[in-house]
């Protein structure tokens, strides 16, 4: 049974070095060790086992993550994990639960936020897990807007404390994961009031349950919102809701490091820079796009392996019909997918340089780079987002009917990825937010301020408006240079079509609001031109390893041409390409189709995601697809009697025609 | 608290007839009737309380669905209702079960397939439900390719009877709702086999569990084939799977109306022309566009309401924020929405009517206008249902993170509706016959051969092929006859594009392969036209009720534009409109938006919905949204308890610092 790979022959196809891609696509050969390891070992962990998270109720559920977090907890402390490993392996465990919310945002947001002081006092306990905190920043009736926050602290000088209250229903916090029913504290947002001034949101730290019998503590109203999209999934986590009713912290409980009340109830702001704020957001930003490559390469695994393994049509004198994989319809759809992962993947790797620039740049007092990386960054977290969570739902319907069994692993990969487009700056209003940048980029450009970054391109402004294609045979759409001046020339024009449209309104923010549908596209255009470009930047290094840069290559003109031909009105409009040039590319692409068909299924083994990880019968490494549907099927609770509970009451009645009489 | 109305004033807004456009939608004033007391009668019988399907076990659950379709029928036969209130209190029910297949596929199967001795013998059991039954088609392994179908019926001369036998694992009936746990019988599809001859798949009526106490005969293994995308939604049915080891039914049990074997085993045709099952085809696809319309109707509708309840952003001195149906780019993603379920409903009336037109054709044996309606309904099937299930994610996503939650309705909505994409032939496999068809009937204009019904249009394909758009302002795009022909010249651009790269090929089924992704986009482009064309055609015809028409031609060009805008491409690169022309389109379509605003709400509340049937807390009719959530969030088990179970022995002991002693 060990021995047996339905892939095998698929893997002997491949044309390139699978243990190189493996480290390209990890990043470097000691994330691939690490993360091979704490695969590994959460994969072989029987109390890690979630095949059958799917059927359990709530309760059960939520109590299996508890377990999970604290056996996880246990073996990191054993093991001596480093911070880096012990988030690894917490996220192999692929099951949301308090403990992200903990070190992926209450840590940080005191690290960002607090003083000296309150780092010394709250970082040991939480490190130490002493305390378990959450981030309860969005409302009830308030998400996108923070700066609509209407939960209170307001000072009492007399007793130098801040009294956390909730004035109305919809300032009820809401959506706070670990909140629901775990986090002892949290790091809460609260317009500060001193005296009869507003000053605005700013973080408290707010204890919300007792430490010795965990019940919550008085004036503090809290709970679950219940049940979220999907089974399993999301409602392993106890997304909470709280309320305040006139609760008191001590003065030192408001993170200071920005802004100050004094014992006397004066408010005042330091001297740190308000822009420190933007690095984190690039910080977390940047490990959405990171996790988008991983969720999208994810469901594409699943996908590849099983339209090698499905078959349908085409048999010819009675021998085996066609693999779905060999079909165009089907590569047309996947395998541009399969490019996204990897474009996805380079370009949150640059991201990851970026943040390190922009540390340093801040670090120095250098904010000029700040707003274009800020940008940036919203955009392509906005960007990469959404493909995903289409990408995800559309790698199920690959796998045909199957796909929408539970165990195909694709209904719960999608239901726990698409809050990613919600949380963390919703992915309509960060779009926006790159438009206006884009604008503002747009207006400058006489004033010989120079684009910089991701908005450079802008600078040859002249250029993008006058050049034109020089595509005249299919293969020409393979240069890289060619490629993206198209994608440049289209993201400006666009961009100075809509600033075009902008100036004949005499209010620029009616303006603004007029035309956002197309100032959104604007954002996209520039975004996709963005992870083309970072793509192309990577094949300029030095690639090792047979056959991983020609493959790399590959995915990079399908990653580039499936979008020109998505978004074809957009070149050919805006005199980018020619009609003819756009059916070239559209030829090139189905060549290219062919050259990524034998080295699909190696393609996503390069993941290295384990069996577990994958949580997929339709996506196992062995290709054993249907003997295993057939074994879990079993496993269902409605089998576990012949005849169904409900049989006698219900069922029994209609076919004896006792209905009329029967007690229902 | 009844007269609270949160969208009264919304409500006051409007510039039509709500009652006119009820009955308009409901297609006539009886079928409103008829609809709307359905429609109270289940959302007033506590029996049909649904609000927390979603919370329950899979067991809970499915007994709970027993349950209400035992409550159904008594109903139905104390009430006396008719065969068209039975079906709309079923669907007002909302909760898939296995009567669904008995009524839908069941019943039907035998009527079309049986022969009028078969009728007496099974109908009036099935009637009373003294038998119940499903639809054992699908397998395992062969899905879409159903003469690929692996069980085998072969016919035993010795004691007339047919041997029914899975040979294979891949065999396995699979997915059959209501066979897991509930059927009596099922029309099984089989190979026949009569000698060594194998006269491909027939259908055969067997007896699956015993009438006395539901345990499975000889022979048969039958169970549950597992938990399905969401919570709630689907996992109310036993989708089952089947095994028959040697099952010997009596011969007159295959279904013998069309092909019938004899006494002595001989296979005899008879001469019920064979293209009977194709009018059966249009009937189950008509039903499922109209189906479409509805899905598509109650997501736009939860979206609508809470889009003018939701507020973020914007507000001046500390007024209220903006609504978020005022910003353009919520308008710009629901419009369309809401105008396409307009445009389904009106292709799906016109498709009960072509169903009539075939039945009246194929009783005078007149077979001429089969193809093209079998290619038109495969083609709406397809694009209808496709564009409904992205369409429900996004109105999900236009709720923003309250979306997520289960009690909005939409996850499991959409969870819920997605197989059908899948059944009843998959979406792509179908879009392939359809341009199939399309390559024909380019291949015959040269002929002679007039093309028929929808493909009318391309019998002017000179005017076609020439023929400018004379758009020169943005009102210019509001006429019908502007648009009809953008749509039919880029349609028939598109075909002729395809044909003609198709003829470079020396094998055409190379080419029909090789060029697949392109003949896809016509085919869509040739269903689009159709939707457009009937919308138009309706327009046509006597609407009484103040502004009714004229909110329906609003909607109208929404829904064509909006496609322009989308496939913008497609209309530029075949020369059918300029990019001038294009912009103009858009141009056009942000003033549409404006004139749908006002009247959103009440074009949703034409639907007629009950709140029962939405299921959704955002969507309520009266837009009380957050108080509800706050009462709905106590109701989740978690919240059952101050201290969740699991405390003591996983989070106590880590706040404790016991963890490396805990025993987990």
């Amino acid at each position: 049974m060990e021995a047996l790979d339905y892939h095998a022959e698929e893997r002997r196809k491949a044309e390139f070095d699978l243990e190189e891609m493996k480290i390209v696509w990890a990043g470097s050969r000691q994330n691939y060790e690490i993360s091979d390891r704490m695969a590994r070992l959460v994969a072989s962990d029987p109390v890690f086992r979630k095949d059958n998270r799917t059927m359990l109720s709530r309760k059960d559920l939520f109590k299996d993550t508890l377990r999970k977090a604290a056996h996880a907890w246990k073996r990191i402390i054993e093991l001596r994990l480093s911070e880096e490993e012990a988030h690894m392996l917490r996220s192999y465990v692929d099951q949301p639960a308090f403990t992200d919310l903990h070190w992926g945002m209450f840590i940080p947001a005191i690290k960002g936020q607090g003083t000296e002081e309150q780092h010394e006092k709250w970082l040991p306990m939480a490190y130490k897990m002493q305390i378990i905190g959450c981030y309860a920043q969005t409302e009830l009736g308030h998400g996108s807007n923070v700066q609509g926050l209407e939960t209170t602290a307001t000072f009492d000088p007399q007793t130098d404390e801040f009294v956390i209250h909730s004035p109305t229903l919809t300032s009820s916090k809401w959506w706070p994961g670990g909140l629901g029913k775990v986090s002892t504290h949290a790091v809460v947002y609260a317009r500060l009031i001193t005296g009869a001034q507003d000053h605005g949101v700013h973080g408290f730290i707010v204890q919300l349950r007792s430490l010795d019998d965990h019940s919550p503590l008085p004036g503090i109203t809290v709970g679950d919102i219940g049940m979220k999209f999907g089974s399993g999934a999301y409602n392993s986590m106890d997304n909470g809701l709280l309320r305040f009713d006139h609760v008191r912290i001590p003065r030192n409980q408001m993170l200071m490091r920005v802004s100050q009340v004094t014992r006397e109830g004066k408010f005042v702001q330091s001297d740190v820079p308000r822009q420190l704020v933007y690095g984190t957001m690039v910080y977390v930003r940047q490990t959405i796009v990171s996790d988008a490559s991983c969720a999208l390469a994810r469901a594409v695994c699943i996908a590849t392996r099983y339209s090698a393994v499905r078959r349908q049509f085409g048999s010819q004198n009675g021998g085996p019909e066609t693999q779905v994989i060999d079909y165009k319809t089907q590569q047309s759809r996947l395998f541009p997918l399969l490019a996204s992962a990897y474009a996805f993947r380079f370009v949150g790797e640059w991201l990851k340089w970026l943040y390190t620039d922009v540390t340093q740049r801040l670090q120095a007092n250098d904010f000029s780079t700040l707003p274009e990386a800020h940008a940036c960054t919203a955009g392509l977290k906005s960007m990469t987002t959404s493909v995903t969570a289409d990408a995800i739902e559309e790698c199920r319907k690959l796998c045909g009917g199957h796909g929408y069994l539970s165990n195909s692993g694709l209904p719960e990969l999608f239901a726990v990825y698409i809050p990613t487009c919600t949380y963390e700056g919703d992915n309509v209003v960060l779009l926006l937010q790159v438009a206006r940048f884009l604008m503002k980029t747009v207006s400058q450009l006489g004033s010989g301020k120079k684009p910089v970054g991701t908005t450079a391109y802008m600078g040859r402004a002249e250029h993008l408006m006058q050049c034109h294609c020089d595509v005249e045979r299919a293969e020409d759409w393979l240069k890289p240079s060619v490629i993206l001046e198209a994608f440049e020339a289209r993201a400006f024009r666009m961009s100075i079509a809509c600033a075009k449209n902008l100036s004949k309104f005499s209010n620029p923010e009616d303006g603004f609001s007029e035309l956002s549908p197309d100032l959104l596209e604007a954002a996209i255009a520039h975004c996709q031109l963005i992870v083309v470009s970072k793509y192309i930047e990577k094949l300029q290094q030095d690639i090792p390893g047979k056959g991983v840069k020609r493959q790399l290559e590959i995915l990079c003109n399908v990653y580039a041409l499936h979008l020109l031909h998505k978004h074809l009105g957009d070149f050919v409009t805006t005199s980018c390409i020619t009609p003819k040039q756009g059916a070239l590319a559209n030829e090139q692409l189905r060549l290219l189709y062919s050259q990524v068909r034998p080295n699909a299924i190696t393609l996503v083994d390069a993941f290295n995601y384990t069996d577990h990880y994958l949580g997929s019968v339709l996506g196992c490494y062995n290709g054993n697809v249907y003997q295993r549907l057939y074994e879990e099927a079993w496993k269902d609770p409605l089998n576990d009697t012949v005849v169904p509970d409900g049989y006698l009451e219900y069922v029994w009645p209609i076919l004896k025609q006792h209905i009329r009489t029967a007690r229902l």
